[in-house]
Formats: structure tokens, sequence, C-alpha cells
């Protein structure tokens, strides 16, 4: 019946939170949040639909885990602090063995973070996942898209690139059998948490690395008014994508893959060098070029103008 | 172009906010909101799937109206003040006509209870609508479902089953060319907010009618942990019911249609004077029963235990 077996559903997402701020969790029409009285609230809400955002046959874990991971990248991007989140779960039908993974990655990044999910709903229809996700931040010091000056140097983080990758050795049978460390990038890419909170009051402007590199400064410029110079030979390429694939590949990697949830921000100088002493160095952060007057984005190599081909590597199209 | 399509539909969802307590909108990675600092977050989401939740062929402006409205719902059967709304629009194209249509209907509810859209995210494939509703409550004051205790009195608001009846009618033909009351009620039913605001400290318990009254009795009973006395004799049956169904037809609807939207609530008897003397009358409340120790819920008829059937009207099923 088909009721019941979504009642049965709603029960796999009902697990007690140990938040003291959460009020009132799952069960009642709608949860009761406390936020901290000098905080502001952060939301972010994200859709994958399969076939478009994972492929249809990708391991339930995986896709519970990139369900609340693209989301807390967005908390990330803010320099948020996560604390919960809300699931909206449209599913063919009841698998138990699909949901069990599925829960598995979903609470599995939630409680590495201390993110309490809340609330939800769950529908027969489309496998169609959307995640809205809340935290909190200092409100003067969320990292917007729109404070990079002229001056300011540009960083990205990790190993961008790597997920794209995965992907196309996972679309190439690569991984399914034997780990991939590509592939596990692809499948369980980590949000910048903790990254994104050390920036809060240093970068001048953050976003994440969603749509690639190269198109995502873009917008970060135009949110800024601002040019950029990046820096071709400056971008990070990680030890794997040197191993397996040739230069060009490589940077057309870099510069157009997304899913690696890596953050692309920018930094005065002074900040610059206060982040570089103080952060940890995972993920490492790499300056890869600087912020310019005008407008848009100019690519150089060694100092010379260089231009770069691929954009729209969409790896669903 | 795919991705220039959708960001056209992106910009639909970008209008400018009045609300001061937005500090960051649409457009950044996340929006920064603002709590008061006296206050609760309050945190609803549900999903819309065509062909289950709405008609293929319905209205884009209804299906707009319903995927915040069902929010509101929740948000109302806590008590709670709305404030901002999260959207997530999966399409299977950029349709400008639907997407006026949709706008229409989503910002005119919006609009109607002072609500800004904050953020979204605008995907391509099946239609699959979700909407995260969030709003603020005196946290001690939120109406749950687990406060009704025995010797309360049961109470439902204005006319349910109108929306029931309304889908029936539409599926039979009727509405499509000339204003039927009962289709208008199905799709543009309007949320409680006011009234849930009013139970705020009087209503022992709450909850919105989603799955049919006596359903959804059933599990307020249960999150209470006491019974209920259902008099149908005092169910109130509107005009348009009256006049249009036949008298077991119009119980039906009344007890197991859904999607009015309509608040289920008990009140003691002392709160329920104060609250009858004091509310406005729209929409009418209704006394329908009472609270009782034990467990479960018993239907009367003029003091004479009745059995009622036909449950589970599922009228997507």
């Amino acid at each position: 019946m088909p009721l019941g077996e979504f009642d049965l559903i709603e029960r796999y997402f009902t697990r007690a939170s140990t938040r003291k701020d959460v009020l009132l969790g799952v069960g009642d029409d709608a949860a009761v949040l406390e936020v901290p009285a000098d905080r502001a609230l952060v939301a972010a809400t994200d859709t994958l639909v399969e076939g478009r955002h994972f492929l249809a046959d990708a391991p339930a874990e995986s896709v519970g885990h990139q369900a609340l991971a693209v989301n807390l990248s967005d908390l990330a991007a803010m320099g948020a602090e996560p604390a919960w989140a809300l699931l909206s779960l449209s599913l063919p039908a009841a698998d138990e063995t699909w949901l069990r993974g599925f829960c598995a990655g979903l609470y599995g990044l939630a409680e590495r973070h201390g993110v309490a999910l809340v609330g939800g709903d769950t529908v027969r229809g489309p496998r169609v996942i959307s995640v809205t996700a809340l935290g909190f931040v200092d409100g003067s010091k969320a990292l917007r898209r729109s404070g990079a000056r002229a001056g300011d140097l540009l960083y990205v983080s990790g190993w961008p690139g790597e997920a794209a990758a995965g992907l196309e050795a996972l679309r190439g049978g690569a991984g399914r059998d034997a780990p991939d460390p590509l592939v596990r990038r692809y499948l369980y890419a980590e949000p910048r948490v903790a990254l994104g909170r050390a920036l809060q009051g240093r970068a001048s402007a953050a976003m994440d690395v969603s749509d690639g590199l190269l198109g995502d400064l873009g917008k970060l410029c135009a949110a800024s008014g601002v040019g950029a110079r990046l820096d071709l030979e400056r971008l990070p390429v990680s030890a794997e994508l040197l191993r397996r694939h040739a230069t060009a590949e490589r940077e057309r990697f870099v510069l157009f893959g997304g899913d690696d949830y890596e953050l692309l921000f920018t930094l005065p100088a002074a900040e610059a060098k206060r982040l570089e002493a103080a952060w940890s160095g995972a993920p490492p952060v790499h300056c890869i070029g600087e912020i310019e007057g005008g407008g848009g984005v100019r690519c150089t190599r060694n100092g010379i103008p260089a231009s770069v081909t691929g954009g729209g590597y969409d790896h669903f199209a």
C-alpha cells in the first residue's frame, strides 16, 4: 500500500538529534529552531535530478552524500557554520536497500559537520532530491561574491578538476569494482566548511566552484564589478591528475570541471599572508592570479596572454 | 542553449525584497537573514510532483500558489509568522508562459503574507517543485501536535472538503471555462496564517489538515497520547457542498479530503470561550468534538456511536 510504504520511508529520517538548538525536530508540521542571538541565519537550497546531477546507477550512499554536500558547500562559501538541514525526497518506490545507502551517505556527512536533519518530505515521483541547509554567520562577516577589489589576490582551494576527471573515469567503467581515488573524489567530494569559516573577516569575496573555475570566476568578477588575471601555470594540478592525464586534458578538467566543492576566493595582500601563515594546509590553498580593474577574465601563461578553449564542459550534457 | 535558457529562468526569481531582515537575497551562494533575537525559527519543506500533487494541465498560477501555500500552511499550524521562502524548481524546459503564470501564483501569495523569496535552484528535469518556508514564533508558544489533553475541545477551521470536491469537479470537466467556487478552492486554497497566529498561547495542539480530517485527527491523538470523540453532526458543511452533494458524499469530502489547508486544533474550555469571542470569524472555527483519555478516534452522530467508511481517499491514487 503506497501510503504505508511512504510512512516507512519517513521513518528512515527521524534519527534524534543531539543539537540543543533543535526545539522541535522531525515529526510535527514544521521544525522549531533556535538561532544564536548575535548570528545571522544562512540558507541555501539545491536540487539533484537523477540522470542530470547523478548517474542512474550511482551508489545510493554517494547520492545521499552529494545532496547534502552541495548545500554545505554553499554555506562554506558564505563562511557559515552549518547547523540544520531539511530534505525533500521524491522516489519512484520505497527501495529499502537504496534508502539505507542514501541515509548512510547523508547522515555520515551530516554527523561529521554537526548538522541535524530537522524536517522533510517524502513523496512518490521521479528521483529528485532537494536539500535546504541552514547555518549561522556573523552577518557582517558573511563572504559575498561582490567584494573583490583590484589588487586582491585570487585563490582556489584543493584540487579542482579531480571530480570531473573522476566522473569521466566512472563513465569509462573505472571505480565500479576497485577503488579509484578520482572516482571517489567525484562521488564523495568534501565541502570546504572549515576553510570557509577561516576566511570569515579575511576574504573580500568567495564562492564555491560548481560550474567550473573559469566560468565561476567570471561570475565573481561580474558580481564585484572587477576583472581578473588568471595565471594558468599556477593552477593546482593534483598528483593523480598529473599521473593519469596529459597537460591539455588536465587543464580542461581544472578550468571547466565542477563538483569538487572547492572554494574560489580573493584576499587583500596583507590578509593573504596572514591566511597562509594560519591555515593548516588541508585543503591547501593556491594563489592563481590577481583581481584587476575593468571586467572579465584574462588568462596568461608565464606572463604571456593565453587563450583557453573548452568552455561549457557539461558532464551531463 | 540549455544553460542560457536556465539562466533566463533564474531571472524570473530575482525580484528584490522590501524586507529589511534580508541581508543578502537571491544571487549569491546562499541567503543571509536576520532572525529577531527573541524569536525561534520555524522551518518546513514540501514537494509537489506533477501528476501526483497537481494535474499535468493545472494552471501554472495555481501550481505556483500551491507550492508556497502548502508550506505556509505548515507554518500556520505552528502558529508562526512566515518570513522567507526558498524554491527548488525542476522543469523539463524553459516555458516562459508557464513560468509567468507560476510566478504570478507564487509571488501573489508571497506578497499577501509578506514573504520574501530569498533563494533557490532551477534545474532541468521532471516537473517537481520544492519550497522551504521559514518564519518566526515565540519558541514556547509554538503549536505542536502533542499537547492535546482529555477535556480539551476539538476544532476545525473553515470548510474542509471543499478542495477535494473541487478536484473531483475539475476532473469531471468543471471550472475549466467558467469559474467554479469549489475548483477555485482546490486550486487556490488559502493557508490559515492569521488564525494560526491567533491560536498561539491558546491552542493546546494544532496541525493542518493535509491528508483528511479523520486521518489527521488520528495523528494528533497519537502524538498527544489521547483519544477523541468526533461529532459527525457538527462537521462544518459549506453552502456549496450542501447545494451540490448528497449527505454521504459531503461527509466523505469533509472527513477524507485534504488540500484545504484548514487547521485542526484543540483548546481548553476556557481558551475556547476566549478565542470564539476574540476571533473575527474569517475563516469561521467549528467545535466538532472533544479530546478524551485512552486512544484513537470514535465517531458519534447525535450522541450515538457511528462508523464511517471511505478512509484512504486519495485523489491522485
